[in-house]
């Protein structure tokens, strides 16, 4: 559907896909600027359930449920960028869909988002794809080991990849990583990695979040801390990379960038990648930012202008994984900010929350 | 019930009497605690009924429905003063009230609420009970005009009173308000107007925001700024205050002060009155503070440790009344967070929703 002038009243309905975290502080945001959210997930027991009367719980390939909910919603966005294409082509057909099928079908497939990556001269790991076991020891020969072996969709928090040590592991990787083509990336010696959250509006204003710095712990994000221990000159141009991606894909709502940081005397940057969404290592704008991820990317598909990015405060997110959330209430102190997710069961690995800590000078 | 232990588990339930715009605010911040919120309120329109799936419509005396309300919770609190205290006690009965039973009483009668204040040397306007016209005759010529006769029940945004300039508007005045007894307030002639949010919590800790000044319209608050401009002396004494106040109630929750300053040399405070709630002029604490006035609160009340209440800028809160509001989505700006509350219908008088200001130096 034309995309390009709806503005949203106070009242409106947000269509939300995807009834997990991200979907829940979506329309709490939502809920501060006087906007309703509507959450479609298949899981009974989606954490967004609990902060709106208004679901749809369904398959995300049940037409007849996706034409139901289009039907109560005046703009639809996702909190997650697996949206199969044929959902959001029923759903695009005939409301908004922001941001739009096209950033969702990029970020789905990393071949793809490498490919869009390069052609706007943003650099990025060195890349092969893998089309088959040939493909892989080319691709080997060329890029060197180690290399990181992944599955160009569905990968999240380590899954779908395998770090490729020896030739000699090329083979068990490839059959074991479904589903093919794969793409093999090439070592990046990279220092650390830090991410920009930036937003772009309906009317083409663009604005950018702080960059955090990330730490990882079993391939899931631990700790970002803003500001990023980064040369003034690495941060100004990873937040110039992430603006010139926004408006090369023409995007609406808040978009995360995943960068590299390759040290040495003159530190460059490659993307690792983007994500469509509101993003988990932004989610310490909530606590020092006047308007924080969620409300910027509510604002940017109602259409409404976009909020102030500035930060009033450094700050460290800590994600809580599994029974860390214990934490919660006992540990807290005065200087920090929980967010719990509202799931009951703490397994393994599970994000069950995040708390914000200001650091005080 | 018995008050003193209850410590709430995420996932747990808050019961909230009344679904307006606090009753709103108090669920989104209880929902990024991890905590669900039952709203309870007789209005099928309530705006808080927008932001989770768990409602009661009913009325405050049906006794069947409160019971039933309060089996499916594990804390009760309000959003308004003015809960009838039946309801209280059933409530109550079952399980913990959070503020308790006494700040309601206390808060929901003028002269009970000054003959406390004043038990506990804490400065008031003069005044005087007016059971009859004789008392208020007796009064007018005790405290001298111009003076106010009050209601001494169910007061708000400058309903339920009459300004006594000339002796002979005592009787007319005396007749038209409703229900008796009255209280006729003595003149104070006072500068400016500020406000101090405190909390309490279950651990007897105590944690006050800074003081806000405001400024009314029509009897209703128009801004609130925040670092008020009066001398450092007076705000702590504001807080000192407010402090004094939680504690002699054994009050668990956060709790609005509003005082008079009355100018000179030396400034002194006189305490306007109190409110066992979330206040209209905490409204800026979310846009500033790490832990804004609705988590206290719900911090206090699930026996959590209170959090941070420092304020990291400067800052002005302005309510949008009536078709104020009709400036969201258009004529917001950079520095401005908007809140709104999700009501349907702008009528003159009525609170829409409120915007923060960042004031930058």
């Amino acid at each position: 559907m034309n995309d390009t002038t709806t503005i949203l009243a106070p009242g409106s309905t947000i269509g939300i896909l995807g009834g997990g975290q991200l979907g829940r502080m979506l329309a709490l945001a939502a809920a501060k600027l006087g906007l309703k959210s509507h959450i479609y997930c298949p899981d009974p027991q989606s954490p967004a359930f609990d902060v709106t009367p208004l679901k749809t719980v369904a398959a995300y390939d049940d037409v007849a449920a996706l034409r139901a909910f289009v039907a109560e919603v005046d703009v639809i966005t996702y909190e997650f960028e697996n949206v199969p294409a044929a959902t959001a082509d029923v759903l695009a057909a005939l409301k908004p869909l922001r941001p739009g099928a096209r950033a969702l079908a990029i970020s789905q497939d990393r071949l793809e988002e490498k490919g869009f990556l390069a052609s706007k001269n943003i650099p990025v790991a060195p890349y092969r794809a893998v089309h088959g076991l040939d493909d892989l020891e080319a691709a080997v020969a060329e890029l060197g080991l180690p290399a990181v072996l992944k599955t160009t969709r569905l990968g999240y928090d380590g899954k779908g990849q395998r770090v490729l040590r020896a030739p000699g592991e090329a083979a068990e990787a490839f059959t074991e990583l479904k589903p093919h083509p794969l793409v093999l990336e090439g070592f990046v010696p990279f220092e650390k990695e830090i991410s920009v959250v930036v937003a772009r509006g309906l009317d083409g204003t663009v604005r950018a979040f702080d960059a955090a710095e990330n730490v990882h712990r079993h391939h899931i994000l631990h700790t970002s801390t803003v500001p990023a221990a980064v040369p003034p000159g690495v941060e100004k141009h990873a937040a110039m990379l992430a603006k010139v991606i926004v408006v090369a894909l023409d995007y609406v709502g808040v978009l995360g960038v995943e960068f590299f940081v390759i040290g040495g005397e003159r530190p460059s940057l490659v993307v690792n990648e983007i994500a469509p969404r509101v993003h988990n290592s932004g989610h310490w704008t909530e606590a020092v930012c006047l308007t924080d991820q969620f409300e910027q990317h509510i604002r940017a598909i109602a259409g409404w202008p976009l909020g102030d990015p500035r930060r009033m405060a450094d700050v460290v997110m800590q994600n809580l994984v599994g029974d860390e959330v214990d934490m919660v209430p006992g540990g807290l102190d005065g200087d920090t900010q929980p967010h719990l997710y509202g799931k009951t069961e703490a397994r393994p690995g599970r994000k069950m929350g995040h708390i914000n800590r200001i650091v005080r000078g």
